[in-house]
């Protein structure tokens, strides 16, 4: 099995009060891929400039993620840059410069049209359906959105959303999209919009999800060291998905091993700038903490 | 078994998007009394004013709660009103008036003394420790704290730290009183000060707790409705220790039950103003919300 995923590549510049990085590798696509790769076949679909360091593609080449859809365009790789405070929470954009990614119009490759299992990440509801559009007969798609197409784009987003089999977003966007300020009655609606599950990230307060089976409350790990929380969500959405595509989907309880599998490979990607720790991961780290997961919650 | 509470018995005013409540009754002895009941025999230190209606004392005494420690003094009873914005998260303080709380000097009746359960409500670490010192031979001792005190008493706290068994904080305080932003470090840090175990209250956030043996975190009760937060910190405290005294512990998984059905319940305490929700519930609905909890992060 195998999973699609439709996102930026990105280069960034990050600052925290630990440190500054420049342009690093980030990227929605950046970050689900190298997660995702840990359990499934990958194959990226996302847009790079000139500019673009060849050290990357040699990193995904290196961890066997296809990038026979990861285009090269005249001009830049999309930027951006962003300040991270004390409390790592939400940073303050410093600039966004879309560059070759504005006029990001994704070409499947033929191999990857029969790909049954699909992200779309973050970026404009018109792409992710024109992108959904290509694919022969998928059979799970999840995708992910923000506060900027839920308030200029939002009948797109509902018509994908009648498309699609799980939304991962977080709690405010899940309180913006279903204009509910109560968690379950935010998912409830969100629910009735088209998707059958809604995983609701909250950083380090764990996930949520929710389905026809009820609720389901993951953990997060407890982090002694958080260092950089870009790109956690992307990474959550890897494991989630990379966990799903390589298993027999069949029972509640193999979405809840997905949440945890997916909130395992975030605790990893906070640890340092960038893609710089799942770059090393190694899969005894992510079994090991999964047991050490699934300890924080059990009673006995 | 019973347990022994010194907090506060006031009339509150609340004011939140739903409603308004006035002089009703509130305090952390109250909240924490009317939930601990539900599982041991309470004993109350407090002091109330000539303004205190007799209808609550009615209240405590068909609960079957112990009020011989509840003084009356001359004056009125402590007062706070504060209101809630949206968020129902921690609300604007609108007026304090401590009345006969000022000079508040508690006393225990002999029988008092020789309970080995304490829950030392947030109050100033000084009457906290005067209580303290009037048991016999305490067992297990909580108690709670706020910002208030960690920045104007710290010394008498950290003295009151060193004679107890378990600190309940919120987040917040759990940061503030060890300077730490990180929890794990920050319960690390507080636990060097004194208590053996740390209980960290996170609102819909759930509840974690720290000892030796690790962590454990505890989801929240997913509600469809919130109505008043007031008192969902003391109703857990209540739960917690309610549960404690009245169960042979000596295995953390002991703990971790008390954890849950202090979550619980607090979970009933925010449905309605006040102690309205506690006034009326009954065993069978703990029970059922208790099972409907454990499912919340059961992985099957």
């Amino acid at each position: 099995m195998s999973v699609l995923v439709v996102g930026s590549v990105a280069l960034d510049t990050i600052e925290t009060p630990f440190g500054k990085a420049d342009y690093v590798l980030g990227g929605s696509a950046s970050y689900f891929s190298l997660s995702a790769i840990n359990f499934t076949d990958v194959n990226v679909v996302a847009v790079i400039g000139e500019d673009f360091p060849s050290k990357h593609l040699e990193l995904f080449d290196s961890k066997g993620i296809n990038i026979d859809g990861l285009k090269k365009e005249q001009g830049n790789t999309f930027r951006w840059e962003g300040k991270y405070g004390y409390d790592l929470g939400d940073p303050d954009t410093l600039g966004t410069y879309l560059n070759v990614f504005e006029t990001f119009n994704p070409e499947l490759p033929d191999e990857y049209r029969r790909i049954d299992n699909v992200f779309l990440a973050n970026i404009d509801p018109e792409i992710q359906l024109k992108v959904l559009d290509q694919v022969e007969s998928p059979k799970i798609v999840a995708c992910d959105t923000m506060n900027f197409w839920i308030e200029n784009k939002v009948e797109k987003l509902k018509e994908l959303l009648k498309r699609i089999n799980i939304l991962i977003i977080n709690d405010s966007e899940a309180r913006e999209l279903s204009g509910e300020p109560l968690i379950t009655n935010a998912a409830r609606k969100i629910m009735n919009l088209g998707p059958e599950m809604l995983v609701v990230k909250r950083g380090e307060y764990g996930a949520l999800m929710f389905s026809e089976e009820g609720i389901f409350f993951a953990p997060s790990y407890l982090l002694e060291k958080v260092f950089d929380p870009t790109g956690a969500g992307d990474t959550f959405a890897g494991g989630f998905m990379g966990y799903i595509a390589s298993n027999d989907i069949n029972h509640i309880s193999d979405y809840k091993r997905a949440v945890v599998y997916g909130s395992v490979l975030a605790s990893f990607t906070v640890e340092d700038f960038s893609i710089n720790r799942l770059a090393v991961l190694k899969k005894e780290e992510i079994e090991s903490r999964y047991r050490a997961f699934l300890k924080l919650s059990n009673m006995d």
